[in-house]
């Protein structure tokens, strides 16, 4: 039986329920979001799948076609007390339950943010830029530099055209709490100015900074895939480097929007310096590269935090994309060889709503001879790559 | 029952929101159930909790009486646009985070669907059956020859009185991502008929095939629990069987409702063909069982897709269920000597009301002397087992 | 798409939808809450978010300072056809899905209710006070014989001044379901009395035993880390203690609040039973405490459960509590040598509002010379460890 019936903190003296029946609401676009009184306490529950399949064209070692879930998140964040606020983000994609964001934060400083928990360090366009939004399937090489997510305080606060903000942080909530030895910990910030921005015309430059100290172990190793996450194979690594004092990192970030055409490049640059007259070395990675829609749209660009965000297709048809990326890491420096690579990426995305999008990227690598993964694989590797993946976020 | 909230007559009076007005419903009946514009956009999100124990009565090895969370699932679904969806189902009984179902579906050219991500092979009357409605607390054992849930693109169909399946896939979501070897792939389809189908009588009639191309290691292995889970002796068991270089497998199915009563039955026969002179073995498995409720109630066929829905109590009482299944694994041909088991499974279900139900099992195991896991049990043990089961979904 | 749900108002359409219009709610404080018909059908989702830090005020041990998302939890919670209910909370604080309470329940026999799962056993009033409400970062060191929540059932009753619970379990859902030995299995029951309880002034007295059954492998281990989780040393630990036939556990717990300040103590006494001529062993624990509210609150006492609840700050600055505990274990009897340890806290809790707290704690631990994790650790240690937690939960 289906009755119709209103929904609501309902109270039965009509003029309170006047004070909610006009600011409370509940919607859905695929995922749940439940606000009262104007947003002083709310929440919202969503998520985003992620179903990638690649294909290997091989050169001179096996990659490993396959399929995989390369996220399957569970999203929920809330509003209390007006001023509070929490977000916990899961992902089940490697078959576990990894925390991604989880944090607590006080937005009653506005602008300025600070938040509590296991977050990104400030640090890089493309990084803050969500993977349910980012051009490509996977971020670009020098993406290595970063890491992972950690626990720490970052406070964040913007302007009309800029944004800034620094962080201090321990380590991934994954790092093994059962060690007797002491955590590693870093600061970060960014500060990012967009000279130029309004609906469909930006532009974006950023500056980043962070120092890092390693854990008691002091030891710090790099190394990556060739943008595709399938394969296990990491042509460039750096392996283990031993008696690392600590890490200065350093990043440059532009792009540009011009109606539905768009620009962005990073480099970073990493120092590592070591104790006990182990040689310093430092290595670094960039990409750049052009975004074109046919359909016209252009890539929302965030001032308030300096990242790009969601494509909204014009037409019922969707939105498509092409788009093409260099990109450069390298991890030779004086006695440690981990290698170049240098990467060729082209693509093609198909918004087919503002939700739902398949993701298409034609990769070509050029790996140097020390790019062998530490000596597990045949140096001078040149392998193409094709690989998709269909995504949704709700 | 499912109460319905209509929402925004408080706005009736501009024509915006009257679009809304009666169109906006939210639901519970343990779960929480959205939908907008008459399901354009909708999301749910539900679950399941089955407690187990299982009492064994051993023979000749020690199976080990305990208890399990048998599953402890949380369930995500929506619907954007009207004509896209998805599902995302993750499993913690094991203290993991499994994804189950993790699939972005097409509905628009109905009755056709065209789902992509992690689903299960379409196969098998039994396997398609959700756990939440199948008649004994675990499938039979010739759901061996399934396995799990793969990455890969499905299409459905169905008519009146038929439904039609067919899918490409690679491996579970489990497979290792990191392995270099190629990931295996297959191919299957189901249709079945149901040339008679009312509300209370029905005739299911099904077929299935299926090819497989094993990964890069070329091997197979396929072993079974004595229909009780807790357990972790699998008597049946192939071990691994290598130079494979295809399985092809096949199923027929059949089933009947008659007001209270029913019968159901499948046949699953495998073909491992091997290379490098090594001898090609085939296997095979069968079950047939009768379901009685003594309450009167009947099993809900589903035509549109061919398998059996939820159970919905005739009284306040509850429904009561007596159900005898006679399940067969034959394992053993030629150099492959993984033994056979012949179970008979005396079953009694409580349906407390349509979302919770008690199950007691009592199975009389009969091994072969061969069904010994592989040697590490001691063969022709014919142990009895009591098992139940507590369940609630959400 | 989006759509504004106005409520109440539908009292004023029509008598048909007044009726069900009084009886409907859809609430959030942070989290989501669906109510149908008075709670016929409801639906609960929450969670809860724990960020600690730990640093370490070495003796003879390093310990490692760090962070840690301590718990990180999805909370679920039904209840249909009104007198049956569900809860499902998973944790991924360690990176896992781990379930916490996974029951279905039954309390159509008011005050009694009858609980399916995986669940406490009745034991301690301390564990019976969610971590959400504690007053201290981590529980009591006596808390180490209670171990973790076990499938099983159990019973709850209470009156307007006592509660009484008892139940069987197995083991808990973690305890490896391939194991060919019989699972553990305990009895526990435990009453409270609370001869005097207002809304600030209530008295608590409570009694507890269980006898627990080991595993097939009849052993049984106690260790304890020093009332600080982010460190993996634990000091007192008896090692694997082998041939035990049975434990015996005996509680007795004591509390008071007076407006506030409240006063609150437990010991916890076990008696190994071991067998083949080994002898018998036994460890004790106790603990008490003292808490001062600042700002006037008063611990809220529920005497239907015999537990503390939340905190709700009378002003807009939030609620001030000072608190300290004195805490110790005593694992050294016979031939077991697992060490003494006796802690004192100092703790300074900041609840923010109602959902969200700062927790800062001091620990002086004490450990004597056996208490050296089984040899792998300096005995005789004597760290200072300073941790702080901010929560929130929704």
């Amino acid at each position: 039986m289906k009755s119709v019936i209103a929904v609501g903190m309902l109270l039965t003296t009509t003029a309170f329920n006047n004070v909610y029946a006009s600011e409370t609401q509940v919607k859905t676009d695929g995922g749940i979001s439940i606000s009262i009184l104007d947003g002083t306490f709310s929440f919202d529950l969503g998520g985003r799948l992620m179903i990638d399949a690649a294909f290997y064209d091989e050169d001179k070692n096996p990659l490993g076609d396959g399929t995989e879930l390369r996220r399957a998140r569970l999203e929920l964040g809330g509003t209390f007390f007006k001023d509070w606020g929490f977000d916990l983000d899961v992902d089940f994609g490697a078959g576990r339950g990894d925390v991604k964001e989880g944090v607590i934060y006080y937005k009653g400083f506005k602008p300025t943010k600070i938040i509590f928990g296991h977050t990104k360090e400030p640090f890089s366009l493309e990084w803050h830029t969500s993977t349910k939004h980012t051009t490509f399937m996977e971020r670009a090489l020098n993406n290595v530099f970063l890491g992972e997510r950690r626990i720490g305080i970052r406070t964040q606060t913007s302007g009309q055209s800029w944004s800034a903000a620094a962080g201090v942080f321990g380590e991934s909530f994954k790092a093994d709490v059962d060690k007797e030895g002491n955590e590693g910990w870093s600061t970060a910030a960014r500060f990012t100015l967009a000279p130029l921005h309004s609906k469909t015309r930006s532009v974006h430059l950023g500056l980043a900074g962070a120092y890092r100290s390693p854990n008691s172990d002091n030891e710090v190793r790099f190394r990556a895939r060739p943008e595709s996450h399938i394969t296990g194979t990491r042509y460039v690594d750096t392996g283990t480097i031993t008696n690392v004092s600590n890490l200065g990192v350093y990043g440059l970030e532009a792009a540009s929007v011009f109606d539905a055409f768009s620009l962005q490049g990073e480099y970073i640059h990493t120092d590592v310096s070591r104790e006990d007259g182990f040689s310093d070395v430092a290595f670094n990675g960039w990409y750049v590269y052009g975004s074109w829609f046919l359909t016209g749209e252009s890539r929302p660009y965030k001032a308030k935090n300096g990242s790009f965000g969601r494509i909204k297709p014009k037409s019922q048809k969707g939105a498509w994309e092409l788009a093409a990326r260099y990109s450069v890491l390298e991890l030779n420096d004086g006695p440690i060889t981990g290698g170049e690579e240098k990467n060729i990426t082209l693509a093609i995305n198909w918004y087919l709503n503002k939700q739902t999008r398949l993701l298409l990227n034609y990769i070509i690598v050029d790996n140097d001879q020390d790019a062998n993964a530490k000596g597990n694989a045949v140096g001078n590797d040149d392998p193409n790559i094709f690989q998709m993946r269909f995504q949704v976020d709700f």
